[in-house]
């Protein structure tokens, strides 16, 4: 696999974007997200990512350089529509108007509609927390996406609608929880089905409505379905999240729930931003949480496992390693990458090993 | 096991309250708290509490009467101490607060701290959609309550972190999620210890860490553990979710996140209240997730259940059921209770089986 500079496949990414008639301003914000997940080793919201992306562009379902409009305002919340612009720039700039209407308040919530998939939703939440806030974010499909089945039932009717959490700590990471409320994610899916690995117990069904460890066997025809987050004994829990983060996500932003006959998908959002500071003094929050971060920490550990993790630190850790030693791209997806940049004229970076 | 007319029971716990103090208004809340638990089939949280709960006045734990304080404002936010009233009194008055503070905007918060034992949390949430509002409440345990083990540990660090939220319907039942981020609930335990029955798997560990089905091994000596919600594939996400929580309702209060030394246990709460007229018109929500609703019920069915079940469907249908046959109560507990009667002078209610 060949190995480039994160800077590097930045700069491919802004350059196949321009070449298909997108603005500048909008191609590093999408250029960045997908770097910035690879670097921290989400490599299914990555720079294989970009063919799909200028494919988008191509096919008419991305409007580049389309204007994030206001729909609806008070001092404390707005609901904006992304015009179908890229997910991730909706998706940044909606977080920064959540981000602008608490910092002279406690709180406040955007809702977004007319957004094209964000990709990775835990670096928007992100966002909040550099400037010292906490951020809360959640999405369905924009009332499409069908791949998790409810609890008690066989068959999709919901996407894996996750949660993503920042919260600022004395560490050099923010606490970021980015889970999804199914038991897997449809991005760890395309990788098993990729590498032809088993999927883990208690994940997915067959279109039988039976067990199953075969990827294939989710995607079918006929299809499968993923299972809620803690099936069998408490998968009442997870699918109970996935349905309340379908309304506040679809019913508040007017994008709508899950339904059968959903024009198309795409990503509604609810953000809410905390501003800490109206509730106790920064310096004391971060030693309140830093010192919640080493009691949590203490607990012996059960074999198998070498340290405890908050959700975040592993993913920081695989950032710092990789914004040096540099980030790999799968052959298969390089390929698809150096296809269209042939078609498009656009120069390759030197892979660095 | 005799069995009573909710009212009764509720006349009951006014007439043992009034007796160590507690004036008739935060009697009546606590009275009523406990009876609709019960009556919802939360055994765990109902009267059999009554002896506890007036234990907890004579011991000096609760504050009769006590006045909750407002600690900080502003329009949209407020952080109130309960100054160790009952926690179902401190609860539904700091909820009722938020929803106040939402009525003429989109949303609002209030923390809660120096706040007693809450009971059902989902009972709290509940008062919002009776409002036409969407309540999103968690709690920790005041910095203290150890049960819970974090992901890859084997020692408790951390309460069972409960979330809840509800959401108004056209149904009889407001979508009521009341949630522990462990993956099986104190009460839960409770029930299993007292009727010597197995724990299910990957609910607990032993002191050595190992899984167990022995209530016994949790409460020790020593002590063994819950486990996170998802355990073991996905144990990091109820972990995840356990951690947040722990920090939005210990830290953003000013009570403090979970420590070794906490100097007394109780509940510190956070309460967003969501205005869902600030985002879209009520009629437009209850359509949109009245469709949502039946959509998701439509899912074919997995061998062994019956239909898909909101969260708070079944437990409204138990109450529905009990509200007409009455409630049982077991007869330790009912001992206990005479007792209790007989030592201040209450009159029992008479049985109606």
């Amino acid at each position: 696999m060949p190995i480039f500079e994160a800077e590097a496949l930045r700069k491919l990414g802004l350059d196949l974007f321009a070449k298909v008639g997108v603005p500048a301003d909008d191609a590093a914000l999408v250029a960045d997200h997908m770097v910035d997940s690879g670097l921290r080793g989400h490599e299914s919201h990555s720079v294989l990512r970009y063919p799909q992306y200028v494919d988008a562009v191509r096919n008419g379902l991305v409007k580049p350089g389309a204007q994030m409009e206001v729909v609806k305002e008070t001092p404390r919340m707005a609901q904006v529509s992304g015009n179908w612009n890229f997910g991730p720039v909706t998706a940044t700039r909606a977080t920064k108007l959540a981000i602008d209407k608490t910092r002279d308040g406690a709180l406040a919530v955007v809702t977004v509609r007319e957004c094209n998939h964000v990709a990775r939703l835990g670096g928007f939440a992100q966002l909040a927390a550099d400037q010292g806030m906490i951020a809360i974010i959640c999405c369905n499909g924009h009332g499409a996406d069908y791949s998790t089945t409810p609890f008690g039932g066989m068959e999709r009717r919901l996407p894996t609608n996750p949660l993503a959490v920042a919260i600022p700590t004395r560490r050099e990471w923010p606490i970021l929880l980015d889970m999804t409320t199914s038991a897997i994610s449809g991005g760890a899916m395309r990788v098993l089905r990729n590498r032809q690995e088993p999927v883990p117990e208690h994940c997915m069904i067959d279109a039988a409505g039976q067990a199953s460890a075969d990827a294939e066997a989710y995607y079918g025809p006929p299809p499968g379905a993923l299972l809620p987050l803690g099936f069998p004994m408490t998968g009442h829990k997870g699918s109970g999240l996935a349905l309340v983060i379908d309304i506040m996500a679809g019913a508040l932003s007017g994008a709508g729930c899950t339904r059968e006959d959903s024009p198309r998908d795409g990503n509604a959002l609810f953000i809410a931003v905390l501003n800490i500071e109206a509730f106790v003094p920064m310096e004391e929050f971060l030693d309140e949480t830093e010192r919640f971060v080493t009691w949590v920490k203490s607990a012996r550990l059960q074999s198998g496992f070498e340290e405890i993790l908050f959700p975040g630190e592993k993913s920081h850790r695989i950032s710092e390693e990789r914004s040096k030693a540099g980030l790999e791209v799968d052959d298969v997806a390089w390929a698809q990458i150096c296809n269209l940049a042939a078609e498009l004229g656009v120069a390759l970076p030197a892979s660095r090993g």
